[in-house]
């Protein structure tokens, strides 16, 4: 059942103040090397996957390091171009409490992914005997460069057919100086994908609607059947968040395949790393998917595997298998029994 | 609207014993530089204001680390004496749910501040032009030469019409050994101050009133406007501090001013770092002040700065405007928002 | 009231994850040495009394770390044997919120100690003047050589007079390899023993009964009766533990002596480290019988003592009497109140 | 003698391996601030001028760090424009013995510094009372834009007669990429500079000859004197430096003033961080030029400046006046004489 | 130019006291995972080699963080069999100046690898298409079954045609307490090997003589010969090792292939960390056998890279092939040239 | 051969800045405890003899962790008098090459130990059957209180026969700002000692004389033997230092017994940790004595111990005998021979 699975998308170089110091109260960083497709395929990998990253990387010290940190997660790092001048890189300000974490990006738009080209990418050697790949929204948000590389490796995997998996990831702060439109892109792009993450502001920013008022769940019943009929999607997925009290938080995953709705238990924990939590349910979706559990089964497991991602250091997911499956079983259970 | 505050008191060595280890447990300690009016300068700097510090501190290398750490912090140093030993210090072992933090002082008495006498100080130049002044009851406590400075220095600050602001902060433990009436020269001060610091209990200390069984709210309202007419003070503002479970903490900040009592709206959080905190909301009274916002903005935004105080590292607010009144819209919210 | 105290076992390396993170995640660990009769003597010299270690340690810089170290803890040790190659030791991946902790064992078997012999001790001249030794459950189960010395060293400070304090912690995981029958060997200690800690589950173990579907108390109260009578024990204590919260524990003391069940209060909180958390309690008992408490007072005093193990770094308690006291009086306080 | 200097450059993140470890081998980085600018202040401040940085730094939590640090190293950042979009950096792998360290840059060209432009500078308001405006070769080489900016910025501040000096930092590399020949735009800068930091290879480079096979000073003496005379200099500095034995340097520092060229003793020693050496040589010349010593006390001076900054952490000097002539008495003494 | 190379042996778990303290002094302790072979695959994993370990680990959190470990390093693990108890480990005590390092061994002769049996591994498939297998010395030490799973596995190889590297590694104190006699079996495999490292004291263990008061060059010219024509070796290879002063050591790197001896020249430098130094000379030789390299390049590159080894942190050599001829070039540079 | 040692001295706290920063650059000091009568003990200790400290230390956190690190050297603690307000303390940055290392001093003189009077201690108790009691000059030095206090102390031990070892120690500014002749104290107290440590300053300082010009051989071969004649004592020791190179360090140590004098051979080392070194040369001497070696041995002994002083971190000497014996064999060997 071992597939092969590969993400198109940026590295980037985390920079972590310890201790929930602020970066005015540090001399020293956590450094570590992420992304959403570094997430997707870490946990893909922990789960028994073959898997590898389609991205260009600075062919100098911290590219080095970068894929040394990509071999570290079990990503195969032979497909990764070398060249350019820099990894995009964030600043992590991790809050407490009421104090909410602060993310501050460096530089992007010119980093070694970023300027690539679809002339630097084999891409049908790369895309040989692949099963699934994967990619993330940010890349259509960077620039016109980026957007265009990205719908150019869709069309071809498509061709090839390969399963596309698309995480919406919207953010609009990403496209804010841009003089562009960015639903257009979307809708390209899902045009080409066979499946999606999605929240319900997803949804209505793709079909331009607004759907104030109502609740979550209601919103994404309503929403989620149009787009998928417009795109012709096999499968959207996504997580609902709530926050429970000062301390905790809740997650409940969905996911809506053939004319049905499945939902997840809610799960109730404290956040340790919120970054690439997503991305844990995201790879935990695919990973049931292509290991043919039930629905309900692939949703369990993938908000599991999201809560997990939220109590681990680090953007990548990298629980096991069995410890996804004893939350499933013990929800509320913690700390050692020695 | 950037003002002139200065604030009058020692600074300290704080020694932390990192990771909720003990001191018998660790062989490294993470060392910064507080004080009352280190604190409430470092907030005020923060929010733009022209802060600086009148101390003394001793001429070697543990003095120059101490100034260097008060501008970081944005608090011009030009003004401080060097001259006589040492610093005051303490340790500090974070204690970790029911187990309470300890602090344990060193020698303080014959500091370089400590030791101080007027004539170090080059008074009416160091309060020109000077809007606030800040200082805090603790000085009062140690010996007689330092209440004897602090009256000096209060006295001429009143005489030059600087406004002058004072932090109760009795604590009986520092009055102990001393032969003296620790109330008398609380009465002295609070003649020269503008405006004042106090909770119910400094209140009855310096009435020498009890008011048992009470509620606190109560008791303010029956304690405050007596002191505020006896002394004539212009403001009085505090803090109520409830602990709501067994990891979660509230606050609630008032104001007495003009005839009236102003409350914030109670806040639950939990606390990372509580040295300090108080002084988050006594900066954040000036700042409201100083600027000219409604009494009740005035107790919400001190009160959430205090909140947030409690939940960074270090005993001196570091927390920028926007972060505070972000609070006060979210008062719940928390956690990355990627 | 300075009571002689020993206790036979291994001394165990505990390398401990910082941080929150993995093992694959990690380039340092946190390295201390412990154990269950290190965790117990540590209790007892912090409340004053002599306490020494009887067991093998290599003669290298691990062994003369390991002794160090328990040095440090007030442990003397003059007694213990050096030779053979390596101590034993675990790995602590600390868990966070419903991310369990994992705890990876080394190599055990063929440690010093587990292949130390009756005649490697000069038990005559070790027991002298001792006032209580304390074993565990643990020695029983490792090896048949440590069985029949744990059995020799007990049936000899019986002979001795002295008051034997056994610590059932039945692991079944460690006698499954094994072809024996883990009860035959409870049995032949217990009826060595004077005071024993004991679950309701150890007590169904050694009884060889199950007790489905009753309450804890239920199930305690009737069985303890029974082992107590059977064994001729003089005493028997131990805990209840229940997950309150998400983010909190709790915990009731027992102790069954004379024909009464003794409980203390609940005591709810968060944990920090909750390994040797048990030891806590039952060094707290033997402190309370020593010094001739109530038992009301001795299961209060031990129950608070284990809260405290709970709340504080490493394996082995090091919290005062007076620490503990607080706790008792104070139940839900916690945090500086500077 | 209290002087005002000023510094037109950028601000650095200095991203460092710890403990001589590889960018692959680290999960943590020590960070700092600095660039030519900064360190030549840095030293200046703690010789006890007033100095101030003139830059542009991004408006968020990077920023506020850079901005701290420097503040901590007792220079004014009030002047420093807020905006843009990041800081430069650059990565540091610390060699041992033969392995050499290693530099790896991020992008750069960017920077908040180096787009920004001369209307983002209240230049005249800048340059007020300012007694010395330094510069560096650096900014020439950046891009076109930070060409440009410098020389109007040079320009003015000649007009407005303030003694500019500069470092000349010839980098080919840096200029490798570009269509333009680097010393066209030296020669613009050199006819507005007073003094200049020079080694016989810029001076080689400036007036486009080569001089092989000559013994430094020689080549030295037969070049400078050109130079100064086409740019009608003052002074032009610098040091000679040499590996004396595998484990210790030797520099030397000379001064070309008036007609005679001054030569400080040579000093051997060990390299604890070699990175903003040179800004200890150039910040100590300045400072005996405006403190009036005599040119040997000067080039003595700075030459020993020089050599601590060699043996102390971080690219900006910190040691003291006394610290320094300390090291021009006892060339060869070190460790603690308790 | 690409090759396949394997090694067969142990992982190691390297647990090290930072910063020039004892075991006794330290909470903390640096983690890393090495082993002869694997240094050797590292290195030529850094050269572009395809690499990957033969070897048994426990299927647990130490497992698997080994094998991240390595795989950071570059070398695959898939040819990994996951079982038995644990991994060998070391203790590391840095030495500084005249204070050697000490090593301490914890338990290893029941570790996963040492208990592993031929059966475990698939090794036709393993062996499938590999150009080298390197092996060493200490194998055959540690127990008999180890001895008769190398001699195994080494025949095996031999029958496939695939080139046998050897390394002696003679260490008398490992095979001290087994009563056998060590040369027979050194014997027997050096009749199945290709090639071989080999020191002059190893060749006279080898051949059972002694060679006093002669220079090591002398007993090398006079011993190596024999041993090569005894066992029909194609190539031996080896270093010589000097203490020059204090601080610096010299190492000179020789091969003896076809009727010649080849030295390189003498490096002089500091060392950092020693372990796995040795394994830095001997991939530097497989490495240029393999690329075809002459015979002096062949010595020039791995004695550099051997030197390059002692400069770098961890057992494992991690340094590029520019990294080594740029040391080959300026054997005595070193430093920053910002 | 173990005997009974015992320390009359104050315990003080090292508060050290890590990784060769400065105090301004730092945010964590590494903390440890020592003292020199603690240096003397902790070696005598590590040779097996039973030691313990005789000082006065505060009952708060800080003298608890004080305690424990005593104890962890293998200290006896149990005659520690507990009470008074504060440990004294002093910060070491360490230098690095030509920048000397720089010790800061906190308080002291009001420190429970300084404070600490004869009736504090039961001084016939503490000194029943101990072979030897050691105290330093610097007792002398702090205030009159303590003077009199050692005084009295050295007395009493001279009464009740036990053989006094002074270490004189002379530190001129200590006495500085004092109104008294320190000489006279000097002569006090060696009337009462019986062996002694000196260097050729301390012998001029003790007789008023100047030795000028002369070297250091021939003023201690002419001043030591009028001191021992003068004061009657047994012995007299110590070591003469040079600085060999700028990296290396030389001692050799002199015992003058008898008539003769007796040197050991000079060792040539890098330093690590300076500070107590000397207590390494004094306790080896009381080791060789102690346990009848022979004159050329102690000396070769207590250098060799000394030189290992100067290599491992901390005050306190940590080396074991065979260390010792190992760098006499063996003074320029060093790094790890695996």
């Amino acid at each position: 059942m071992r597939k092969r699975i590969k993400a198109f998308g940026e590295v980037m170089m985390r920079l972590e103040v310890p201790n929930y110091r602020t970066l005015t109260q540090t001399n020293t960083l956590d450094v570590s090397y992420s992304g959403t497709g570094v997430n997707v395929l870490s946990a893909l990998s922990q789960y028994g996957h073959d898997t590898a990253m389609i991205t260009k990387i600075p062919n100098n010290s911290v590219g080095d390091a970068a894929i040394a940190h990509l071999r570290r997660l079990g990503i195969h790092t032979e497909d990764i171009v070398r060249g350019g001048d820099f990894i995009g890189q964030y600043f992590l300000e991790k809050g407490f409490s009421v104090r909410p974490s602060k993310v501050t990006y460096g530089e992007r738009k010119t980093s070694s992914f970023c300027t690539s080209e679809f002339a630097d990418y084999d891409v049908d050697s790369l895309l040989k005997d692949v099963d699934v790949l994967h990619f993330c929204g940010i890349v259509l948000a960077i620039s016109e460069q980026t957007r265009n590389l990205a719908i150019a490796i869709a069309r071809r995997a498509k061709q090839l057919g390969i399963h596309l998996v698309f995480d919406c990831n919207y953010r609009p702060k990403l496209w804010e100086k841009q003089d562009v439109e960015p639903r257009s892109f979307y809708e390209t792009i899902l045009h080409e994908v066979d499946s999606c993450f999605m929240t319900e502001k997803d949804a209505q920013f793709i079909l331009g609607t607004e759907a104030r008022g109502e609740a979550t769940k209601q919103q994404l019943e309503t929403l989620l059947p149009i787009v998928k009929e417009k795109f012709s999607l096999e499968m959207i997925a996504g997580t609902i968040r709530n926050q429970t009290t000062e301390i905790t938080q809740a997650i409940q995953g969905y996911v809506y395949w053939g004319e049905l709705f499945h939902y997840s238990n809610e799960y109730i924990f404290e956040i340790f790393d919120r970054v690439g939590a997503g991305d844990g349910f995201s790879s935990g979706i695919i990973h049931g998917w292509l290991t043919n559990m039930s629905t309900n089964e692939i949703v369990e497991f993938a908000t599991a595997a999201s809560v997990l991602a939220h109590t681990t250091y680090g953007d990548s997911p990298i629980s096991t298998i069995d410890d996804i499956w004893s939350v499933v079983k013990n929800p509320g259970r913690s700390q050692l029994e020695r």
